[in-house]
Parts: structure tokens; C-alpha cells; sequence
């Protein structure tokens, strides 16, 4: 018998015996173990994940290890993260319970969270996105998600004395928040060891990236801002990588950067990997589909998402305006001039960063250490190099000009420009 | 014999005993307690305070309460406070040591602090303002205390890791955190059970204030700021009332509002008050003195107080390019223009910050609960309310259009004119 008092990385064995020994975990399979199946999925860059399931049922078992997965033990990263991301999605899924997977199970001494299996046909987004499947209610569920969790983790909603409580707690996860300042803010930069491009086709992009002094004026403001401002509880790498769906389904997942930072944030990371996802279609173009088709659905999803975004959030606010939250108190916000003009700063200062937020996240993935594999499974180096070319120019422009943008539809007008 | 193992109230009794039982204390006085004598100075709105002094030594003692002090058990207040004013004197004592009063003890039980006395002729600076006493090394002086204590705290000197745990730890100072937030950015703009003016002379002003909507735009951002935005350790008080002075010596005092806020918070309240002074001279004129030299030397202070931090700011960041502050690496902004063009930008939103809520620590004064001696001593009710709109109607000006100034001497031209 394993002993699970201390840590320990499970393996496809000592994990059916720690399930065993968890009834929150076990009666998700009805106690029973002998037809019972294990499969490790984690393709993620940081942690374990394992499908255990058997007639009866199912459920997942996602387990954080003292350091990056993908580069390995030389790259620690603290296994407390799993804390966090077992906060999040608790809480997240207090507020938007039909978006984020139920959690079962938590143990700090473990790492360890057990949670619902998403069941087939359920995939990664990105991979949805590369294969060019439509999903019709997705800019719905993701504006549901984000307008859910960041107005009532705001002051929109919140006290001030729970607030600051909250943000104290999330202050702990300082180490995910280090490992985006490096390699969304940082990195891409400078001369990093860690960044890599598509060489030699950008090896000027990437250095122009790195000699702007402009995009470093901007970069800077924005890392300020993730650095210093707790506007919500934000989930902290909303990319297409950390949703799943089916045609009916959109499920939110592995929210272990979440703390309380900027909103625009999460806004910028959906929004950024969308765009990412349009300018790999090219890559992606056979004689069989020219996918411009769906080209135009990714940028209506886009449009949608924030505009849908939008509303429900401004629906939120209307609803709650009389509520405990401390931001804007009623006795003084008491006329609808006022409402509207501070609804509209709000709002549109939203909408800014999340546009600074969501090229920063662009500029990254093409010339930082982490890459998408929306651009990554363009076999072709130069098919790739010039969707990556056209990306990183757009993401540029946007993270220079974002206050000239007023709207959603010109920002789908900028795209197709170029 | 008294017990000390929970909190009580001392009194001057209780307070030998106490002293008696701590050699840190009691060792200032020689241990000598024949002559010894004590005073109760408390004028301030929320502790008590006792100076004990003999032939050989003194010492204050500082004790919260766990209310408002002016307004009684009616509103309760941590007293917890007294542990977070302990460690911002400490962190600023190490900082800006020429300038913070030593502390030589701190019970958390008793919320007690026992620190220097701060021995004749020095006086609280509010009262040297009204006298009409010039102080010829207070910018000089301020300036190292808020370039000091700013610099060093915020992430342009510390790492994201040091960062975030001292913001965590503040994150329990929120109760007073909560007064600032009713009492400077919210109370003045809504009717208040606690606000009060110059009546009925400013009656109309205090409703204009009220029903100004592009004001309460601009104060809701300066209030997001406040509950948001950690940038560095600020004093959270740093009004004329909280620094006492002699010609040569200048001592920040009462940093019992500190946590991680936005930097102007501090340097908008000093400029703010001294602009308040500026504007009581009016009041205190009389045939013998028609305050006009003290009214420039007020502009002056004001003007150099700016221009010396802002020189001894840049200096420290300079100097520290290099160091382990994590805002601006030096492998990103590693040429003379972008590092020109990032602080310039800096110093130029902290410039409009510190207007911005200097303005808005001005306008609560005017029409909300706590009043400045520098005003109410004008007796002739008329001559207060000239000045006290002269200073309102300035103060509205510039949390309007903070943005569209560009130096300290503008504002200095401005304040001339109303």
C-alpha cells in the first residue's frame, strides 16, 4: 500500500490505489475496479493528466509535478499551483457552473485534483480550430464564461473587504504569474535562450521585435498592469488550448495561473489565439476546402465573443447596480448620464487592454518559447513563415495603436487588411 | 498588577506599568521611574498617544483603539491597524531612516507602538503652515522621503516574488483602506450622514459637487487606482498633519493607512495639503502680516517638492537600472531612447496621478467629514468660505484636466490664478 500522506507522481498503479482510497473519487466508478481503465493524456506543457473510467462512470485525475513538464526538472515550478487552480475552478465554477468541469476531489499534500471527465466528443478548441470545425454556440458559452467570472470577482460586485481578502490569497500563486511575465512580457523582447521563431524566414522579424522601442513602451505598461492591478479573478491562460468543445458543449479548463490581475487579460488571450487561429488557415488551405469559409467564421466568432461580452457583462452591471459591490455606489452614480459615461470608460478601457493583452499573447507565440500548433503543423516553412509574418505584423500594430480602436468590427477589418 | 496578556486601554497608570514590563522601553528612561512624567497628546482622529519623558530619556507610546477616535464606539475600527502602521514605520525607517522616528518596540495584543518622541521645537507641519513659518529644507526633506520609500518598494527596485507577498500582507490593512475609500472617494460626491461645509456659504458648491458628473467620472478612475492597483508601499496619510518639522529636522509620522496602492496617493496628498495651506493664507492675513512672501514660499515648496522628487526618483531608478527591480528589464530597454521615452511616460502618469488625487484629498476636506485646521481656524465664516471655494473650484479643475498638465510650474501658474 502506496503511502499518499507525503507527495509522490502517481503512476497508472498507485493511482488506482489512491482512488480506492478517496470515496469522492471511487463512488464516481460505482467501487468498482475490475474492468477499470487508465489512459495519460497530459499533453499539456506542466502536469499529469490521467481518463480513469470504467462502465460505471469516469473521472480525471490531473496532478502537478515540482517543475515544466515540457522542458523538465530544470525548470521548477512550484507543485502549489494545483491549489490554485483547484480555488479557481471552484470558484469559477460557482458562477458559471455549466462552462467548467465539476471538481471532486482536492489534496494539497498531493497536488492532485480529481474532477469530471469531458467526455468524447469533446476536444481541445485549438484543435477544432486547425481541423476547421464550426461550433455554433461557442462565442455564447465563452462570453457566458467571461462575463460571469470576471464581473463578480470585480468591485462591480464585490466589497472592497472581500476583495482584498481574495487578492491576498491568489497573491500566493506568484510563481505561474513569474512564468507569464517571462514568457508573454519578457522573453519575446530580449535575447532569450528559451524564444524560437521559424528561422531563417523571421529572423528579422524577430529581431525588430526586439529593437522597437515603441512595442517595448506599450509591452511595458501592459506588464505593469498585470503586475500591479487586481481587477478580478482572472483564469490567466484563457487560449484555445484551455477550452474544450463539442458542437452543444464549451468547457473551460486548467485555470492554474489564475489570481486577481486584469481582466483584459483573459479577454486578450481568447481573443489573441482566435486571431492566431485565422491567420494559420492559409497554412491549412488544400484543394479540397480553401477555408475561407471558415476564415469568416473565426472572425465572426470573434466579433461575436466580444460583443456578446459586452452586453452580458453591461447586463450584469445593470442588474447589480444596486448591489454590495463598492466600485460605483449608487447614491453617487444616481443619474443615467453618469451611469452611461462611466459604463462607456469602463468599457471601452476593457476593451484596450484586452487588445494590448491579446497581441502581447500573439507576439509570443510566434517569436517566444511557447508556439501554437494552429502554426506549428503548417508542415511548409514558408507557407508558415508568411502566415506567422502576417500575425505578428497585425499583433504589432495592435499592441501600438489599441486606443485608436473604438470597435470590434474594425478590429475584424484590421485583420482582413492583412 | 496590571495584565497586559489582552488588550486594555492604557491610561496614565497602566502606561508606567506597561513601560516598567518592556526593558526596550523602559531602558530609554534609564529605568529610572521617580521623575518620571506623562502626557496624553492624542489630537489626532483615531489613538491615543503619550509622551513619557524623565531627565534621561523619552518616548512615545501609541495606542489604537478599536474605534474612531473623534467619533467614538459608533464607528468601530480595527485596531489591527496598529500592527500595520508598526511594520510601514519600520520598512520606512529602514528606507528613509533622516526622516521616520525610530521604534523601539511593538505589541501586537496591546496594538501598541513605543517609538522616538519627537522632542521641541518640532510641531505637527500643519501648525507651522498657519503660524506662517518657513521651512527651508522640508522639500528637500519629503522629497527623500517619498523618493525613498516609493522607489524602493515598487517593482522598479524589487522582484514580482518580494512584491507580491508585502502586497498580500498589506492586503489585512483593509479596514483603513475602507475609511480612505468612504471618506475621500466617496462621501464628498453623495449625500452623507458625515460630510459637512462652510453653511450656507458653500452650500451650492457642496450640491455642485455632487451633481457633477464628469467629476464623479474621474474620481471613480481615481478610486479604482486606489483599490487596485498595487504599485508600492504608500504612507496612505501623507498630509501636513502626519510630518512634524523644526528648521532642520522632518519627520513622516502616523503611516497607519499604509498598504500597496498607487504612488500619487502619497505625493498628491502632501501637494494637495500644502495647496489647501496656500489657499487658508487669505484668512490668516492681517495688518501686521499680509502673508503674501509666505503664500510664494508656499508655491515655491510646492514647485520644488515636485521637481526634487521627481530628479531624486529618476536618480534612484538610474542608479538601480541594473538591479533586481523586474518592471523594466535591462536586456529589454537597453537603449538611452527607450529608456527615455519608459520614464518618461512613467513620471509623466504619476505627475497626473498625484494631481488627480491631490484634488480629490482637497475637495474632501472641503465638503466631507474631516476638515484642516489651516481652514477652520479662520474664524469669519465669510473670509473661510472665499477661501475654501478658491480651493474647490481649483481643486475640480484639476481632476478634470489633470491630463493636460505637463509641469509643476503650470500648476503653480494655475493655483495663482484662482
Amino acid at each position: 500500500m502506496a503511502n499518499f500522506s507525503e507527495f509522490q507522481p502517481l503512476n497508472e498503479n498507485t493511482l488506482i490505489e489512491y482512488i480506492k482510497s478517496i470515496p469522492a473519487l471511487s463512488s464516481k466508478l460505482a467501487n468498482n475496479f475490475s474492468d477499470i481503465s487508465v489512459k495519460e493524456v497530459g499533453d499539456g506543457n506542466l502536469n499529469f493528466v490521467f481518463i480513469v473510467s470504467n462502465s460505471s462512470g469516469s473521472l480525471v485525475i490531473k496532478q502537478a509535478l515540482p517543475y515544466v513538464r515540457c522542458i523538465g526538472e530544470s525548470w521548477p515550478m512550484t507543485k502549489e499551483r494545483a491549489y490554485f487552480e483547484s480555488l479557481a475552478l471552484k470558484e469559477e465554477g460557482k458562477l458559471c457552473p455549466e462552462h467548467v468541469p465539476e471538481v471532486y476531489h482536492f489534496d494539497r499534500v498531493m497536488s492532485l485534483i480529481g474532477m469530471r471527465y469531458l467526455e468524447p466528443p469533446h476536444i481541445i478548441l485549438r484543435k477544432g480550430l486547425i481541423a476547421g470545425v464550426e461550433y455554433p454556440l461557442l462565442a455564447e458559452h465563452i462570453s457566458d464564461f467571461m462575463a460571469n467570472t470576471l464581473f463578480y470577482t470585480s468591485l462591480l460586485f464585490r466589497s472592497t473587504t472581500e476583495h482584498k481578502r481574495d487578492v491576498a490569497e491568489f497573491c500566493g500563486n506568484v510563481e505561474l504569474c513569474r512564468l507569464t511575465e517571462q514568457v508573454v512580457f519578457s522573453d519575446p523582447y530580449k535575447v532569450s535562450e528559451y524564444n524560437r521563431w521559424t528561422s531563417p524566414d523571421l529572423d528579422r522579424d524577430a529581431e525588430a521585435v526586439r529593437e522597437d522601442n515603441l512595442l517595448k513602451l506599450e509591452v511595458a505598461e501592459l506588464k505593469s498592469k498585470f503586475c500591479e492591478r487586481a481587477q478580478a479573478l482572472i483564469h490567466g491562460d484563457l487560449h484555445s488550448g484551455s477550452v474544450m468543445v463539442t458542437r452543444e458543449s464549451t468547457q473551460v479548463i486548467d485555470p492554474e495561473f489564475a489570481f486577481y490581475g486584469p481582466m483584459g487579460f483573459d479577454i486578450g488571450a481568447y481573443l489573441g489565439n482566435l486571431i492566431l487561429a485565422y491567420f494559420s488557415q492559409d497554412g491549412h488551405a488544400d484543394q479540397a476546402n480553401d477555408r475561407k469559409g471558415y476564415k469568416a467564421w473565426i472572425l465572426k466568432s470573434i466579433e461575436d465573443t466580444w460583443n456578446l461580452f459586452h452586453d452580458k457583462f453591461a447586463g450584469l452591471w445593470e442588474k447589480h447596480r444596486n448591489g454590495a459591490g463598492e466600485a460605483y455606489l449608487p447614491a453617487i452614480y444616481n443619474n443615467p448620464e453618469v451611469q452611461l459615461l462611466v459604463q462607456k470608460k469602463y468599457m471601452t478601457d476593457l476593451f484596450h487592454d484586452s487588445l494590448g493583452f491579446g497581441a502581447a499573447k500573439m507576439i509570443r507565440r510566434i517569436v517566444g518559447v511557447a508556439h501554437v500548433e494552429d502554426l506549428e503543423s503548417i508542415a511548409d516553412t514558408g507557407k508558415r513563415a508568411t502566415c506567422e509574418r502576417r500575425a505578428l505584423n497585425l499583433a504589432k500594430m495592435l499592441l501600438k495603436e489599441r486606443r485608436s480602436f473604438e470597435s470590434i468590427s474594425e478590429i475584424v477589418s484590421a485583420i482582413q487588411q492583412f
